[in-house]
């Protein structure tokens, strides 16, 4: 249940993104036209085994006559798992039926069903649900389990179902490895909602959430198990989501998992767990590129704010554009009929090869480029959003390599842009979980603070992925569905802000040569006056610049916004005294004056 | 902030949907272009009244020196609402700041509060916010208002705030009415999450969730309390569809909880509430129209299930076919390049008129249809999903009159088919809470069961719109967002499900006359077998049939579908001992087999 698609469908995907086997969900089965000797078929062409059947559910605490029922039902069942040629079925602790709250009834009901299911060659792993009527903890379906004292009855966990309830899984390490029949994995955002919900709803790829899996991997591993692990993630977004994507995003998933896991320690060295190449945090943005079938009115507005035209590219209708440590790359190769974009953004790392290393053993799909003779090769993936993400060996010194690339050039100019401080890429809904997968697995970024801005057509959901020395730091935001649906012409625009050593100066000099800049209201100003105790000359000369804002402790951060071309806008910014948001009070305000604002901020119904 | 757009939108919005007054929350004005003093100008022109400004929060149970500082914000804020002519604030319990856990403290800051206040003209609505640090009951709050002693401080009371405590309203009628200066309501499904989220997501207008709102304004009522009633509803949807539609939804919402209230009882003579007009619930479905270029494919489904034509319309390119008391129109009028799909449906009721005034009164958009002289008038509505909704005076017996106006008809048949069972809608995200209340206000019908239904292509939230008799059932249906985006072509199909009496005879009749049924797998009758105690040759005929089962308590239900026409599918129902459901088990099965099925099932990615 962790893509979409009909079983046939999830097979193909499983097996194209190089899963050994999977699990069969009884619905599936159910509403698929094929035999069971098909799907057996179908998975053994394709090298998948078919490693565990579920769910029994309402098993044990019945009364006699309930349990005869169960044995009935349960008949039927091993015997279309022979047919399937399976032999583990996952049965739930009871949710709808138990009456009877006792261990050793519990014990006995489980040890008669092994009986019926060594018959037919079946194996029961059995699992607390967080929700069970009466077992709701793992320690105590072991408990049950060990009562049982049946070679056919054995435990399943599954890291929700512990982690989601706060319990230690410290004591799986006191199972013997060999009655741990079946361990799933998902992880999960951590709500405060009823587990039931919580669970159906909104589990996510380990990675994405805030469950500690390689920590619960490792206790797993300690006790002794050595089977599949296998993902089982109940997510509203991955049921409608393409099966393929889904399925190599949910391998990947588990190869970081690996990888976080046999660096979390104390693994058995018998366990086959490969670290990922080693890779430290980007040192910094490389460059941004914007595409576009004409980008002249980008270059007039990095014109007016002092960048450098650095020339034109020796191969290719690109050029470059810096200010300080700042690149932006402006392309109008295939770009026909392409307004401004943000289509690619380059991180400069310590080790270029072993990223690509991590790249390839993700599975992360990656981005061509031509490269002739002599010009300097660039790696490059492709991020869940569309956007190419290049990375380079960082220069010890001076500019990176690729620059020299670039003829007849100006002189560099001092400026007042020190560096790209922050790139912000609006997400389609469905892919904001890969994206953050994708950033921090293959980057060894990190996904921190979410927040929620409201604009005058629905909420914005943002994250932000950002380097912990906070070098690179890359706010992701999802735009409200009605906005997303009608296309990004009307969508929320990127933007790259940069840092400036003195904001005001540069508002001042971008204006006298006429660069437009987002109309901040008066409201705006008055509010500050009234909820800060800046001087009014100070709030003056903000509000005659349109500068906006914000404090955090003892820090202060001063920005003011473009108007929007095309899809892109940017952002100026002044950090003071370690400020280290983004000034998300701030946006509402930014969000209403582009909605008013136009041609790319205007969107009228 | 129930509706979506600027400052402006929303009080041309609020204005033309016939609100009286608006609140001003504090961040559309900061971010508004307009000055305090245009937004006075515009609200008096568009004739609303500016009834309370918000918020003002963490203002009490705090220490002098943090005292000290609310009173310099509220001063600045004071004389803001002055510029607006505004007389009232709300001031939220504290949340963030509060250190002193004291009623005495907290009502000595609101007297210097609202001694403060007096001198600017205004007045303190102080309120108990659910998740406020001390203070987070309305009884609470009370105490301290009662405390404070003074006139320009009183309460405001949010049922939100009230309800999803569970804390009992009826101790607001020991409240004197003069000191409730203000009136929040908001209704909200009942779920189990962190009250915080639940209010900021989801609340809803009332008669859209599980509060009983009616029984709140008559408490409110009875305290003496004559002020405005206003809607505060954070609700993710509505902040990003159309204002000026929210806001017409919103003021029916209000009307309903009128008519509501006034029949809950015991409501002051003085209190300006009237009823809707008495509308008992429909008798029954009148007829269901299918639109298309061409209905001749349809034509035929219908009489390979014995619908007899009754002919044509005598001045419209539309057909009638009827079966027992099930009417179906086909209308081929104004619907080029249209497939087949349900554009209408109608039902019996007892006071035609009477529908007529409520749909006027909740200013329900209506429809329109070109009426000949002689020709019976049947008033319509234009349901959220752009349905056409017609009202007609059921017959005391036999045929409606409009069913005179159809020619050249063969004499009606014998026939398996009885009525309409059900009609089962697909809406658009958007428009689910809207068209619950609807149904619900205009039709006398309720808001039944919720559920969700796993499909291939991701899960199907579902709600059950049905009369108190059961003679109208009309399950919504919200397809995921993928689906959904992918526009009317690859929905989720609509249908009509007929009840029949002997729908094994009749499905043997219409594979005899090369009806096309929906193929349903192997799979699900060897899965029926094991779970029931069906004899295995009554399996073996609903197998060879395609004839799905349900049980329910005593209750059998019998049903199969055809393949999809356009956007249209039909189903046939035996219900047998009594049984309610709609076969929901079933529901994976059909809709993994609409998936496999072409044309308009086929959706391949």
């Amino acid at each position: 249940m962790c893509v979409s698609g009909t079983l046939v469908d999830k097979l193909h995907a499983c097996a194209a993104a190089g899963f050994d086997g999977v699990e069969i969900f009884e619905p599936d089965l159910i509403a698929a036209p094929e035999s069971p000797e098909e799907v057996r078929a179908l998975a053994a062409r394709l090298g998948l085994t078919l490693d565990l059947y579920q769910p029994m559910r309402d098993v044990e605490g019945v009364d006699e006559a309930g349990f005869e029922r169960v044995l009935a039902r349960a008949e039927a069942k091993f015997a279309l798992m022979q047919r399937l040629g399976m032999d583990l079925v996952l049965c739930c602790s009871n949710v709808a039926t138990a009456t009877i709250d006792d261990d050793d009834t519990s014990a006995g009901q489980l040890r008669r069903l092994g009986d019926l299911a060594t018959r037919y060659g079946v194996r029961i792993a059995y699992e607390a649900l967080a929700w069970g009527r009466f077992v709701d903890d793992y320690r105590r379906s072991w408990e049950i389990v060990r009562r049982a004292d049946h070679p056919a009855v054995g435990l399943c966990l599954d890291s929700f179902h512990i982690l989601s309830r706060g319990h230690d899984p410290a004591a799986i390490e006191q199972i013997p490895g060999e009655k741990i029949f079946f361990v799933q994995l998902a992880d999960a955002p951590l709500l405060s909602m009823d587990v039931l919900s919580w669970s159906r709803h909104h589990r996510l790829f380990p990675g994405e959430g805030g469950f500690d899996l390689a920590g619960f991997v490792g206790h797993v591993l300690r006790a002794g198990y050595d089977g599949p692990l296998s993902l089982e993630v109940f997510n509203d977004t991955f049921r409608q989501t393409d099966p393929a994507r889904t399925a190599l995003h949910a391998r990947r998933s588990l190869r970081w998992l690996e990888d976080r896991t046999a660096r979390g320690g104390s693994i058995p060295s018998t366990a086959p767990v490969a670290l990922l190449p080693d890779s430290a945090e980007p040192a910094g943005f490389d460059f941004v590129e914007i595409r576009a079938e004409d980008t002249s009115e980008i270059e007039g507005m990095l014109a007016s704010v002092g960048f450098t035209p650095r020339g034109r590219h020796r191969t290719k209708p690109v050029t470059l554009w810096t200010a300080g440590r700042a690149r932006v790359v402006l392309n109008e190769q295939h770009a026909r009929d392409q307004a401004p974009h943000l289509a690619a953004l380059g991180f400069e790392v310590d080790d270029a090869e072993a990223v690509t290393r991590r790249a390839t053993e993700l599975r992360t799909p990656r981005a061509y480029r031509r490269t002739y003779a002599a010009e300097q090769p660039l790696a490059a993936a492709v991020a869940p959003d569309g956007t190419e993400v290049f990375w380079g060996q960082s220069a010890d010194e001076g500019e990176p390599a690729w620059v020299a690339e670039f003829e007849h050039g100006d002189p560099v100019r001092e400026s007042r842009i020190l560096d790209v401080d922050h790139v912000s890429l609006t997400q389609p809904w469905q892919v904001m979980d890969e994206s953050v997968l994708f950033y921090t697995a293959t980057f060894a970024l990190r996904s921190e603070s979410a927040t929620e801005v409201a604009s005058p057509r629905g909420l914005v959901q943002s994250r932000v992925i950002a380097s912990p020395g906070g070098r690179i730091r890359i706010p992701l935001n999802v735009a409200p569905p009605i906005v997303a649906e009608r296309g990004s012409a009307t969508g929320l625009p990127q933007h790259v802000a940069f840092a400036c050593t003195d904001v005001v100066g540069l508002a001042e000099q971008a204006r006298e040569r006429g660069l437009e800049l987002l109309a901040i209201p008066d409201n705006y100003y008055a509010d500050l006056a009234a909820r800060t105790d800046l001087p009014e000359e100070r709030i003056a000369r903000l509000r005659e610049l349109g500068i906006v804002y914000d404090r955090d402790g003892a820090g202060e951060y001063l920005h003011f916004y473009t108007r929007t071309v095309g899809q892109i806008f940017w952002e100026f910014v002044e950090r003071r005294g370690g400020y280290d948001g983004f000034g998300a009070g701030n946006a509402p305000i930014r969000l209403t004056a582009q909605n008013a604002d136009g041609p790319a901020g205007r969107v009228r119904r």
